[in-house]
């Protein structure tokens, strides 16, 4: 190896070379490479791409990667090059002049090179590239005379003068504009290409005395030099503050460092038979085989970037550049069979010849996702457990979103901005209360609740509306909940709302009434004034039955995926479903089963509310009792609907849970209501009525519900409830049973915290069962579990499992109690926890493992150890969270339970869990 | 052993006697006895004390006990003698017989003897006895003829017929009454001894009838079948249903079984030399030494508790049958040294003669057994640590409650009745609001303050009252809480209490208005209408500087038992105390530091509530700054007052932690107030006001306040709180160095649940110390931990024990989180859940060991894995409950810190902890 002089001796490499110098540099080009394509962590995606493409035999500018290891050197010896590193560059250098038949800084012939970043981890535009490299006072002419164009030399100086002297020398780039703007306002020309050589050449002596002047150094006129300051800018771009930034956002590691990619240049600008592209293997919007793309002719890339001006499709080059055109058709078809995956590619063409400038898999949406997994597996591309690892969760997700018309969103302004809580597209007319929304609704209008917050007894309006909008309340808050199990579009806790009374809303600056248009993307959390066109997801439209199976291509493929995730799955995936409607969907997505049916929702029907609302305001038991048997039937024809939607399949039906003060009206209302009364004449029947039932309302308020008499306490101190709510349960399987459907009820107990509290309820409902059997003269098979779902029932769980015959963990309360932090009114915190570096995660939307997880584990220690085979699930809204349910892999649960529209992410969050968990015991098996 | 005809074949013992039958007979008399005072479980405190007194050679009339063995052995061979049990009965009635010198069913000198019933606990009057049997038509005659007196011949008949026929036939006692009166009305007699020896002859005949007609059964003429009989009805009564039901209130085992005495008669009816009487060695309810009893002469034991003649003190003995008394005397006062504590006895005098029936340890009240208990000490019968042993927490109490002129209260019918809550009593007039309170108080009147529920803007209120009495509300509730820390008596959750409006109360039938006097016990929870005259307890006074310690005695032997309970015990203990008068009291008691100072009840005083208000209402940090300066000079002075009484003692400050809301109006007033302003003409300014107040209000409204922003969760969203609460802290502590007063604070962080969240807080309150040290130039030693309150906490104490230098556990929240219990919601269904025998005990009382204990113990293990010597304590309202102070013996904490009020009680507790724990080791040890 010998020593070349690098112009300035204080850049030298420090230390001593020495034969066991590690490898600096890996070579590309000629038909072969140093590197492949599985070494990205060392020569970053762009360099291991341009490996694997030379190795292929295709097309690449030649060139060389300075690993990413080299990087990390220099930030660690305080940024100097490695010792050796240059020397093996310069060394590199030779092999491209050699194999391009130029050479760098040659008069004549002059060989330039760019100078890319190319990290690991795709950090579009973050850190820097420059092009040209080695153009000097000298090589100008050289390139000028080869190319017969002297303005496309002079172009390209003054291009890069500009680009080095930002980049590397940190002199504004505003500064080179100024100067170019004010040149052209002298010559009156009006675009950049309207300069000639000569005009370009006097930018080019002044753009240098822009240099000299801002950063009091000459610039470099020596090629080695500007290659050698280039390498610096690249890794120091690696530290610099967007980069940081971006990193913090994407979770990217600070220590990976960046590779720099030196290549030979090759130009898109050299006339008509030369031009620039990107281009994609498949259609990355809808995933269709169709090759799709764009490109400029006689550009360069910063050109595309740009958008100065319209690309042509990359189908028009077959006319343009039919050799061309061959070759890239050719080289992706090559490539996707290679890295059997859809791929982004980038090129560029020099008076008709290719040059591959990059190759990595392209970002897709979910939909295209989905379609590109599956052909690729029809194809025999990929394997169906490849298939379902590639799809992320929120691709499937995204497959399932009614979605606004892209266009028409972005020429609005939003108006304000909450949580996306319930994914999705919602346009409609604000309503403020549940009965307006109905009676819209029913009149044909789509209609938009906006809320300061929802309670249960909105559940018809928001049944009858599109979305959801509300002032208050996270992403767990009552209005969230629903939207995702309701598959409605909610933004909730939008600041910008103030909800002025009955009638009116402002938002931002604008207040709106009852009727106003309002659009919601429950995706993003933006709120929009006016209407947004709005399409629903053909997916949900064939499960609906609204749309034949047989013509959705989109249907058949996200179907495949998730039949394939069952099949990897070590958890069962249930649902959490009130109604048959909603165990439709629940089954049309595959669900094996109901997890949480919550009986407390089918009280609030119109025909049922009064009833349940007499009973409360009963006094003596025998009173409710009368009212009790008013529901029974209506009950059980519940049920009856469930269970035939669900036949074969477990369902688990928890017992009435929610204090009983939420289905009469709120007590400050009835404050209000009797104050005003008290200030009318000819009110004085209807102030004594308001009165009663304010007492009554005051008996039942509490301080914090959450914690108070709800769950089984209502069952134990009114057990007439929950012998009601049995007899349904058992007389609706019975009838069905005798139909030849088979069920087997879980019948579970809802906020268990004592073992006497299970015995005593499980006691009650096996009396109620066995009566009721026996009067059918039907024998099922039925079980008695609880939720665990207090930090009590959790650390006496072995206790508590001599009673219950499963476990279902309410990750929802658990968190509320095992926080302390009540899910209605911790949003506020939460978010300025996580603004603040407090909190990583919001523990209502994923499991907190940590503490909430530590609890699940001495709970399933302690069920498993008094009843070792006892049934283990969740049926919180962690259920349908990816990384809760791979946390719930590794507890080692039966099943996860979530919102029917979660059942698909819950289904390939488990199908990943159980493919992640094999992968790391192989490769601990390997070890 | 001799088999002896018994009369009825079918009650013949079952089975072969055996001369490995166990020993069923106990016998005593005549100087010794087989039996001792140890072996109560065995013969019942009954049998154990006749035996004792017998080797004691004190006078007893002779007789034999049968074991509990027996009873436990007849109730498994299905209501039979246990095998060769009558044998042994027959051969020790044969000893008594000579001791006597009469033989048991003899016609001439015919013994008679009494079978009484004798278990392991004092179960008074819930199982029977039966008196004089072996009375015949035979029999009665050889009676009549030995004492002359044919008469009490006829008499003691007919009272044995009633007694017998009732107890052991079955028959109404109310059936001889109503003969007894018939046969009274006949003659023209007017009390039962105007009736001659015939009309009793006849009435005995008329007895015996009554017993025939009613029971188809002849009244047994053979002693012996009357002896079996009786035997057989005494092991009965074991399991009848007053016995039970004591049992179960009492938490006496079902399975120990009663013992039966058979004791020769003697008779205290024998004439003007005959008497009988009860008397105790000291005085009960003093303690004072002084010999204290009651005697009837020429009356048998079922006079003197029926309670017809008055009878006399018992040193008018001395006058009557000076002989009997000096032996009463000489004997109780053998008796009180060999026991070496207070006795309780039962005597007869026959003819002179002096037998003793009973000696048991006498109850006593809490000021009696402390004076006692330290008497003994000081006379060098027992030990300082038996003393401590003795007392037992509620008369320690007992001793600080001001009390109700006993009598005055027993003329009077409660109106209602609700939970003891705050023990003591109080009346005064009726007040509805604390500024009422405050105002009347000032005038000088002793003020009730009754509401449907107190919250902490009473504290003024609270203050200023003598006692509470709230409709709504447990044992833990705030009015319960702040009662016993204040020392306020209060009766919550009473029923019969209906707060109308804010100028009128229905309790029970009748309305008061303000001003109308009342009278709560806050040791029972009834409520009296009218003032019934109270005393404040001599102990308080003397703490409080209002009595001179060296005039009272009862505060000698308290603050006594005080000092040597600390000196036991292993636990310290402190004291949670806000003020300086409650620290002034907490070291009265000796409490040995301040383990939890709340500091936001210093904010509730009129000239601090408005700027703590301000500062609520304050829209940006810098407004609220401003106001946090106004509050922290008074906030210093706090603190500084604090120190002066806590000098040289550690003082634990938490740092604010309730909502905010609770520092301003409620929500549904304000409601309210805009409603009818709206109505109201000339209020626009007021009217907006209060809307204004409304919107801020609605803002901080929560639905779970308890689970919302309090706690650090202040301290964190709002750090100029947080600041100026550490300043203050350190500033006072600060001055009070440059005075030369030693103090470490201990600054306790509320709520934290997560370890970033106690970083937070601590590295701030750092940073305010460090610079305010560097200001003052003091170098002070301080402390700063965290409340254990939450179950994140505990299951991640390694985590935060980080950053947290001690551990508190807030067992308040922590068991309302770890149940799901609101203690503002949860009484009305624990109480429930009690009655039901869901639950054994209030968690909000006693620590819950299985639940709460469990999360506590993974708290301390994790605690101490971080941090080896890190500091714990508790100062929940557990803190001053004696089984709570017993497992945080267990658990290794190193203090307790409860009410100022319970400190002595703790203390109490504490000792009996290590005596328990050191006894345990000892016994286990001996093993």
């Amino acid at each position: 190896m010998m020593t070349l002089a690098t112009g300035s001796g204080s850049e030298k490499s420090v230390g001593a070379k020495n034969v066991s110098d590690p490898k600096w540099t890996y070579a590309f080009g000629g038909g072969k490479a140093e590197g492949k394509k599985d070494m990205k962590e060392l020569l970053g995606g762009k360099g291991a791409g341009l490996a694997e493409m030379a190795n292929l035999g295709i097309s690449v500018s030649p060139g060389f990667t300075i690993p990413t290891t080299a990087c990390i050197e220099y930030y660690r010896q305080n940024k100097h090059f490695p010792p050796g590193m240059w020397e093996q560059a310069l060394q590199a250098l030779r092999r491209v002049e050699s194999l391009m038949g130029m050479n760098f800084g040659d008069a004549e012939n002059p060989l330039l090179v760019a100078v890319r970043s190319g990290s690991r981890a795709s950090m579009p535009g973050m850190m820097d590239t420059v092009l040209n490299v080695g153009l000097t006072t000298k090589t100008v002419e050289g390139l000028s005379r080869r190319t017969h164009n002297e303005r496309f030399a002079q172009d390209c100086y003054r291009r890069f003068i500009a680009m080095f002297g930002s980049i590397v020398m940190g002199v504004e780039r505003d500064s080179f504009e100024h100067l170019l703007r004010d040149t052209k306002r002298r010559v009156g020309a009006k675009n950049d290409t309207d300069l000639d050589a000569s005009v370009l050449a006097q930018l080019v002596i002044e753009f240098k005395d822009l240099v000299k002047n801002m950063t009091g150094q000459v610039f470099p006129d020596d090629p080695m030099d500007q290659l050698r300051m280039a390498i610096h800018a690249v890794f120091s771009s690696w530290n610099c503050a967007r980069a940081i930034t971006y990193r913090e956002i994407h979770h990217i590691p600070g220590d990976w460092g960046t590779a720099v990619n030196v290549v030979a240049m090759v130009f898109g600008n050299m006339g008509e038979t030369s031009g620039t592209g990107v281009a994609f293997t498949r259609d990355p919007a809808t995933g269709d085989k169709n090759f799709y793309g764009e490109c400029l002719m006689n550009a360069q890339g910063e050109d595309v970037v740009a958008g100065i001006r319209t690309p042509l499709p990359v189908n028009k080059l077959e006319d343009l550049v039919p050799a061309a055109y061959r070759e890239l058709v050719k080289t992706y078809k090559i490539l996707e069979v290679h890295y059997r995956d859809m791929l982004d590619l980038e090129f560029t063409i020099q008076e008709g010849k290719l040059y591959m400038l990059q190759v990595r898999v392209g970002k897709r949406t979910g939909p295209a996702a989905v379609q590109i997994a599956v052909d690729m597996v029809i194809e025999g591309l990929i394997s169906p457990r490849t298939a379902v690892q590639r799809i992320d969760p929120d691709q499937l997700i995204q497959c399932l979103y009614p979605i606004f018309d892209a266009k028409a969103e972005k020429q609005l302004t939003p108006i304000g901005k909450g949580l996306p809580a319930g994914p999705g597209a919602a346009a409609g007319k604000i309503v403020f209360t549940s009965d307006r929304a109905v009676k819209m609704a029913a009149a044909g209008a789509k209609v938009v609740l906006v809320r300061q917050e929802t309670s249960p007894d909105d559940i018809h309006g928001m049944n009858a509306a599109a979305g959801f909008l509300t002032a208050r309340g996270g992403m767990t808050s009552h209005a969230a909940v629903v939207a995702r199990q309701m598959g409605r579009v909610c933004v909730a806790g939008c600041e910008a709302v103030v909800v002025l009374d009955t009638q009116s809303v402002r938002i931002g600056e604008e207040v709106f009434r009852e009727g106003d248009l309002i659009s919601l993307n429950g995706s993003t959390g933006n709120v929009y004034k006016g209407e947004i066109p709005v399409m629903e997801s053909e997916i949900i439209q064939v499960i609906k039955g609204e749309l034949a199976e047989e013509r959705s291509k989109k249907y058949d493929a996200f179907m495949m995926i998730l039949l394939w995730a069952s099949g990897v799955a070590g958890l069962r995936v249930r649902a959490n479903a009130d109604t048959p409607g909603q165990a439709k969907i629940a089954r049309g997505f595959g669900a094996e089963g109901i997890g949480l049916c919550r009986t407390e929702h089918m009280f609030f029907g119109d025909n049922r509310l009064p009833i349940i609302q007499s009973m409360i305001l009963a006094s003596t038991g025998e009173e409710r009792e009368k009212y009790l048997a008013q529901l029974l039937p209506l009950q059980k024809e519940d049920f009856i609907g469930i269970y035939r939607e669900m036949q074969g399949y477990p369902v688990t039906i928890r017992l009435l849970d929610p204090p009983l003060h939420e289905f009469l009206p709120k007590r400050e209302d009835l404050m209000v209501d009797v104050a005003r009364l008290e200030y009318m004449r000819g009110y004085e029947e209807k102030l004594k009525e308001k009165r009663q039932l304010l007492a009554r309302v005051e008996e039942l308020h509490e301080f914090n519900p959450m914690l108070g008499l709800r769950g089984c306490r209502l069952g134990i101190t009114m057990p007439e409830i929950t012998r009601m709510q049995a007899r349904a349960i058992i007389e609706a399987a019975c009838e069905l049973a005798k139909e030849g459907i088979r069920i087997v009820p879980e019948i579970m107990i809802p906020l268990v915290g004592m073992e006497s509290e299970m015995k005593s309820q499980k006691d009650l409902v096996r009396e109620v069962a066995e009566e009721t059997m026996k009067r059918y003269g039907v024998k099922l098979s039925y079980l008695v579990g609880t939720m665990i779902e207090l930090p009590r029932a959790a650390v006496t769980a072995d206790r508590i499992a001599n009673e219950a015959e499963f476990f279902s963990f309410g990750t929802n309360d658990l968190t509320q109690t095992t926080f302390g932090f009540s899910r209605d009114d911790a949003a506020k915190f939460i978010e300025f926890y996580r603004e603040n570096g407090l909190m990583g995660f919001d523990p209502f939307a994923t499991l907190d493992r940590e503490g909430v997880g530590a609890l699940m584990k001495i709970a399933i220690a302690g069920g498993r150890k008094t009843r070792p085979a006892i049934k283990l699930g969740i049926c919180g809204e962690h259920g349908g969270d990816p990384s809760s349910v791979e946390f719930c892999h590794e507890l080692g649960l039966d099943y996860v339970s979530c919102s029917p529209y979660r059942v698909p992410v819950a289904k390939l969050a488990a199908a990943h869990a159980a493919l992640n968990d094999e992968q790391g015991k192989e490769a601990s098996g390997a070890n």
